[in-house]
């Protein structure tokens, strides 16, 4: 499975200013806003105006993805939807003034195939219940009690999400959090009970060890094989997960860049999370919606040998650099992905072991069996075919559907 | 006692629009901002940025007042203080970034020998949990258990008002609001147990029958005596507790106007709170400063017939209009204060029985015991004093002070 | 006669600080404001939301005053009329996106009996052309050929001003401005060569030595007797031309000072112009109201000392302080203005010669004739009625007539 | 040579609106501006606070193109420079308070090699000069005179621009505007008399008949060749010329199209002018970007077919569709340009005749001569090279480079 993870916070790049105080945002903020201004201040001017739930839909359904995580709250508490818990601080009744959660959720349901999750803050930077807890070393729970569980219950009633993307522990033990306390709920009772998945990040210490499928850390890509389901949760702009007003073309990945980071965590077992970051008008803009489209057009050629497929016994080839592999054990095939096309219209593979009369090899998209040659002890040499630019099945990468290897 | 008032909201103006949609408010708001523009948009348009609790100190004493009351909280939730319990939505966080409610309190310690009061309301028009638990008709106590009850508590613990002004009970019974045990902590175990005072309002029914002191309906002034301690909560904005862009000179009582009230509240046992509301930019406009400063100049004389009074038997003059009574009982003293000079120079008292030997009488600010003769049954004939204009101690109103009548 | 000047720019105050630098309008800029804010965008909140030219019109009447003179533009270039030459940076393109003085201009003349004028700065502190024309020492015209001339004739035949109050010469003399050439038009030719009165600021060194009245310097108020027509044209706000949000009581001048300013300055062969600022949102604040309202009452009791009066042959007396003079000599009447109402109730006048049987001395307002006595060689003792507070005729300052006193 | 113009108004979309009316801007403003808000109130709001001259100066090097033409000013009047006959109208004084034309002059003439232009509008929408000129159907010159003529002479005596892209007639004669005898003084005595180059847009019926080269209408495209000198002034934005926050990525040509406008236009002897917006806050958006760099990617290799080439006998081939020609006389080369690579591997070309043993065809980008076969009467089939999908010189579009055919 391959995914996209949409980050809902037109706001996002300024958190850095306010909490961390790096001198470049402390200027940035100095010349460009009365002073005194705080975080709470951009509010009202966070509008979505634009916003149009369905053209999001279109869009993600377009990109290949499999599922969405929206940022229903980030660590500065500002909720996508109208939680009652966090009046005027949300969506519903500053800024916009509408649920963007639901709304989101209704279209991806009613337009796509994707599943919908939720990404969830569960601590918050600036509130005072949360910092009075942990200058108590987290001896009391006020902010749990009275903040988060009651939200965290009310958003999963509310717009039962099939992932439940938890994060931010603020360094509280998850029995500060109740964490398995709402987990058995959640598995047990939850009206997402029979569906629902989540990641690992649900008090301190938990993350990369307990949990669903693990996260680690942002943009991990380990490059090998991992016994635990889990996930490679980055962002097309370098830099930011939230949208940067000022950001130049080279601050993004482009699209082969992109197209390698699948293929290479997919081949290592791990689903890929694309992060994108909307404008403050609630518009996915242009430069993320080309890379989406181009993912999308390059899965619809290979999704075969990304979607539902396992890590192989080989995670990339030993003698042909940029060569990942992923598996179908059922149907009993192997798939070589391959990010250069070779000058010599040969492409050597070190680790399937082929069988004459029994394994076939065809390039995907293209569809007609292709030569090749086997080696020994194993590898197997492939004649790709000789394709004029128009006849290439796609760009950016390519994948071959081996049968009976082994 | 004389009073002083509630200051605090700038926003006031405002809030017949939302909650009522008044047609000339909603109007206002189509005309001046954009469409969807909601109360919380207000918010960080209400700055403060002038306001300097030392000079708020200063004219609140010179107006001769004994007390103030500061609405920390009205019906739209915004605190003056950075309550925990309403994070980004109140006077800490967003707006002026100050905590006003300290301000102000220190001020008034350091500078005047003014009580502290401090005004709150129950309810409020918007918040979701209350309005859930409306909707169950009170049935379940979100509201209070997380917001207004720690809220309330951390309101006395941190500023310790020696006047706690509850309002606004929703509909909603006491034992809603669990008042009796608040009010059971606040008499008997909160840091203001030995000097508190409180209102009646406190839960739906209570006003004008329980609690402290009664404040019965907005502008209250019975014109009889009550059995009962009572304050008359009344503005100097004939039509509004919020400031007022737009108001005319019209708008607003004269001295005179203001001066009568005192009076009539006084003799009928009552305390005037006469509210003014700052702008926001917090500063208390030149014209409310005007008739504060003018309240002064007026109680620096005749204070003496106001503060630490009791009614007399009786209130007002049966013959001699606009003529009202107070008394000073341990030193056989009755007020007689007339709020106009009589053309003859004579003021005719229908009330006092006088005694030959016994009786002396004496215009507050001139000292010299004037003439009087005594009428049968009872009642009393004043020679005033022929005084030009600069020899007057005063204007808009004057008080005799008479010993020994009964 | 006696006046208010309207001065109708919202924005004043903040003049200072742009183009002198002064410390305190930097640091407020600072502190309240993005960097590189400047004058320009203040254009946009000036909004004159509230601006009613009727009730304006109102209180100007009730006032007393003869003539108003509203700022269609000053120093800072934005004119209050939609100016053609002066494009974007009008009422009409910005900010009310109204012509505030035609719509005064109508009000003034259905509504009342006050004469309409008008205040126009010839330079401009930051127009580019009158800088280049400074640069070069006022050897070339660009910036009257191309928008001083062409809107002040705009000016005068679109709103037809009985009075055109010029300002502001830039250091430059009338030769760059040429003057001569406009007032020989608008004597001559314009649409109100009849009836146009103006005043002596042309041109570099004209200032109290040549035009229409002498204004000489703002709040001029010399104490003797001018030859020439002059006004003194001074401020209620003790200290600005402009709204002051941040004002206090104490920085507008009493009713007992503007009294005192209005009586000296007639006495002294003056005209009075009262200058307020109102709001951005287009008030007359209240307390300007109240003033203005204040003045009105006094003038008309004591009105008849004032309008159409001249200096007499004393200013003041010289034995009674704050006793001033002015006279009708047609009527063979001399007026004596007195501040304070001596303790006595005798007023003595060393200045006027009554004769018996001849001289007849009235307070004005209460209308019965009084008993004097003469003094040799000059001089006369009056006898001030018996008045209780409320039959004064006024408070502040009172009027004799003395008919046939030399 | 090829070109690329840079919108220079954040603010464009906006004009529709306010002077035409159609319903959707119409109601766009209604849904998310105040009543009464105006274009000029945008004034504040255009910061321009990211623009970086360096930065475009680089980006607009890497397109490719030759020529720049920055709109100095467009038909709302706003000028990028600090006109002294636009006063607080314009870049230096409002918004950017920066001088946009001058930075941007500066780093292109000092970090690129490319030509420097200004657009600027004669006309303006709603300058009160020319609606008044306009009304007296162009009887008096008070715009011209007093506007466009002085400030059109200060923009070229300052910046020295290589091209002048004169726009807006506004319906009038160019006896109005007076553009001979600016242009006289343009190209005998100006700065830039040597070097200038200007268009076809001075005054109502010169548009595609008199001036330097034509433009005729926007996006002209003709599709055959033109005696004339002229221009195809297009957007990549299909539909507008200034930024829209809301586009999405079908809202722009792709880079195909892209390659096929310069392609076409080229051939048929004319210069394509690509516009793009820059967004308000002065930023080349990265979608724009991308479309640029792309550009000048593809003209790295196919540069030669396209600059300082010259239309050939025949624009395109008869036989194969999407072929194009141009051509070096001097050279003896013939280009011919094809946008989609033969499934065949064989490039038929009707138009060109070829000499054995003269005759020699080259793919731009690959450099080895290639086989052909000659065809009668005229004809040639050329055997294009078998490339794999990294060996080939470029995408989108290729070059064969024909010597000595006829």
């Amino acid at each position: 499975m391959q995914a996209g993870r949409k980050g809902g916070a037109a706001l996002r790049i300024r958190w850095y200013w306010q909490k961390e105080k790096i001198p470049k945002y402390v200027d940035f903020m100095k010349n460009n806003y009365p002073p005194d201004f705080t975080y709470a201040d951009f509010g009202p001017q966070f509008t979505a105006k634009f916003f149009d739930a369905n053209q999001w839909a279109d869009i993600l359904q377009a990109s290949g993805a499999k599922y969405i995580v929206l940022t229903s709250k980030h660590h500065e508490g500002f909720t996508l939807w109208g939680s009652k818990y966090s009046w005027n601080w949300n969506a519903a009744d500053e800024g916009p003034k509408r649920d963007i959660v639901k709304e989101l959720a209704v279209a991806i349901r009613n337009r796509t195939d994707l599943r919908f999750g939720l990404y969830y803050s569960l601590f918050e930077w600036f509130h005072p219940l949360f910092l009075e807890d942990e200058s108590r070393l987290f001896q009391t729970q006020q902010f749990p009690v009275s903040k988060m569980l009651p939200e965290l219950y009310e958003l999963v009633n509310t717009y039962q999400p099939e992932i439940l993307w938890s994060d931010g522990d603020g360094g509280a033990p998850d029995t500060y959090w109740n964490s398995t306390g709402f987990l058995a709920w959640l598995y047990n009772e939850s009206p997402v009970r029979d569906t629902v998945v989540t990641n690992d990040r649900w008090g301190a210490g938990s993350i990369c060890k307990h949990g669903g499928y693990y996260t680690c850390s942002d943009r991990y890509n380990p490059g090998y094989l991992l016994l635990h389901k889990w996930e490679n949760c980055m962002t097309i702009d370098k830099f930011s997960w939230g949208y940067r007003r000022n950001a130049g073309i080279s601050d993004y990945l482009t699209i082969e860049e992109l197209v390698k980071q699948l293929v290479e965590t997919v081949s290592c077992g791990g689903n890929l999370l694309m992060n994108i970051g909307p404008t403050k008008d609630g518009i996915i803009s242009p430069i993320f919606e080309e890379r989406l489209r181009q993912m999308g057009t390059w899965l619809k050629v290979n999704g075969e040998a990304i979607y539902e497929t396992r890590a192989w016994r080989s995670q990339n080839d030993t003698v042909t650099p940029d060569v990942w592999y992923t598996s179908k054990p059922k149907s009993n095939l192997v798939y070589a992905l391959f990010l250069k096309w070779p000058t010599s219209g040969q492409l050597l593979l070190d680790q399937p072991k082929a069988t004459l009369g029994a394994t076939e090899v065809k390039l995907l998209g293209h569809g007609q069996p292709l030569n090749w040659t086997s080696l020994e002890p194993k590898g197997i040499t492939v004649e790709l075919p000789h394709l004029t630019f128009h006849q290439m099945p796609c760009e950016w990468g390519w994948a071959l559907a081996l049968s009976n290897v082994t």
